[in-house]
């Protein structure tokens, strides 16, 4: 058996920031596709809480929810550090991932995916909680500086995700008027050689989103 | 200016784990007292994204989010360890950190103060998730092992908190008879002389919360 193995879903954002964490350690591993609608026996076995991606499994232990991964993967691997090495600096982050997972990404999605008054107030809430994202990566390359990292891999569905989705659904929410300091990061951060050659295909995800779309099937990421 | 200075509540689980992490390192701090309802301009200023506390002070920087500032504390002052050595072991225990933090305490806490419909869905809910607690628990005197550490502190509201509301509600949800090996951990916890020493007075406790019942006020714990 690999010592190293991924249960992920290529559209998945939080299986992606994991295998960005994998690459970004050049760690060698196994992927494993699931279908999240037809869960492998293997992804309720390792993940019997939450029944989600990413699961990493190594040495068969396994490990869920992928900003607890990415913490493992930077203290066990050697290579680039995604986390920074200053404790102040490493809260930071932790804090950034927190309000990003938590509060900005429930909002955004729920403003491309609710109908009616609650797709409305998400909007709102979501354009609000991004006035901070704004405000944060003003004057930075990447959240944490020069090199990509933790924040960074954290906000990839601001970055790549909600683009495409903005554009399915014909919202105006995350614009270069608006956030010119985030777009000047979601501009780097998706063409950044690294994470460019990793990026899910922009015309697959858009098919697949506007299918969910249009069955009424709201896949919850 | 003293280095370390804690913005808190003393009816808050959320500032009462961070209060049992600089007490258990030996920090000495200034703890600020904060009134919920009419927040101090300070508070404000050192948390304007969430508002709310615990926020730690130290060397004037600002931290906020209580499991930050608990890997903050670990990472900064000698003194026994919070969270575990192992990598894996830490990925463990920030993964129960999450769970209890976003899935047990949200579904418990509305248990006990959400009407109708709403309270049963969550105190099925709350049975349910509880259950993966006290398997987790079993045959552990703490969660990491044989000492107090970052899960036991993550866990107090479900020690500490969840029994006076219940017994305020009339609420048999935590009881011996369901959750054995959980009702063991609580009896341990609360009667460690070094929480037992700094919990909040149970009397004081049910009055406040009985007044905010009953006033129909629901604070976000």
């Amino acid at each position: 058996m690999a010592e190293v193995k991924l249960f992920g879903r290529w559209n998945s954002p939080y299986s992606h920031r994991v295998e960005m964490a994998l690459k970004l350690k050049g760690v060698e591993y196994e992927y494993i596709e699931e279908d999240l609608r037809n869960k492998s026996p293997l992804l309720l076995k390792y993940n019997p809480i939450h029944k989600k991606v990413p699961v990493l499994l190594h040495n068969s232990k396994p490990i869920a929810e992928s900003s607890v991964i990415i913490e493992y993967i930077d203290e066990t691997w050697e290579g680039p550090s995604i986390l920074p090495q200053d404790p102040y600096e490493r809260a930071m982050a932790r804090f950034w991932v927190k309000f990003i997972d938590e509060k900005c990404t429930v909002a955004m999605w729920k403003a491309c995916s609710s109908p009616g008054e609650e797709g409305e107030k998400a909007k709102e809430e979501a354009a609000q909680l991004l006035k901070f994202v704004e405000e944060e990566i003003k004057g930075k390359k990447f959240f944490g500086g020069d090199n990509i990292g933790l924040v960074d891999f954290a906000a990839n569905f601001i970055g790549y995700w909600f683009g495409i989705l903005q554009e399915i659904e014909g919202l105006e929410l995350l614009t270069k008027e608006k956030y010119p300091n985030l777009c000047e990061w979601i501009d780097g951060y998706i063409n950044d050689s690294f994470i460019k050659d990793n990026l899910p295909d922009k015309d697959k995800m858009t098919q697949v989103f506007k299918a969910y779309a249009q069955a009424g099937y709201k896949p919850k990421i």
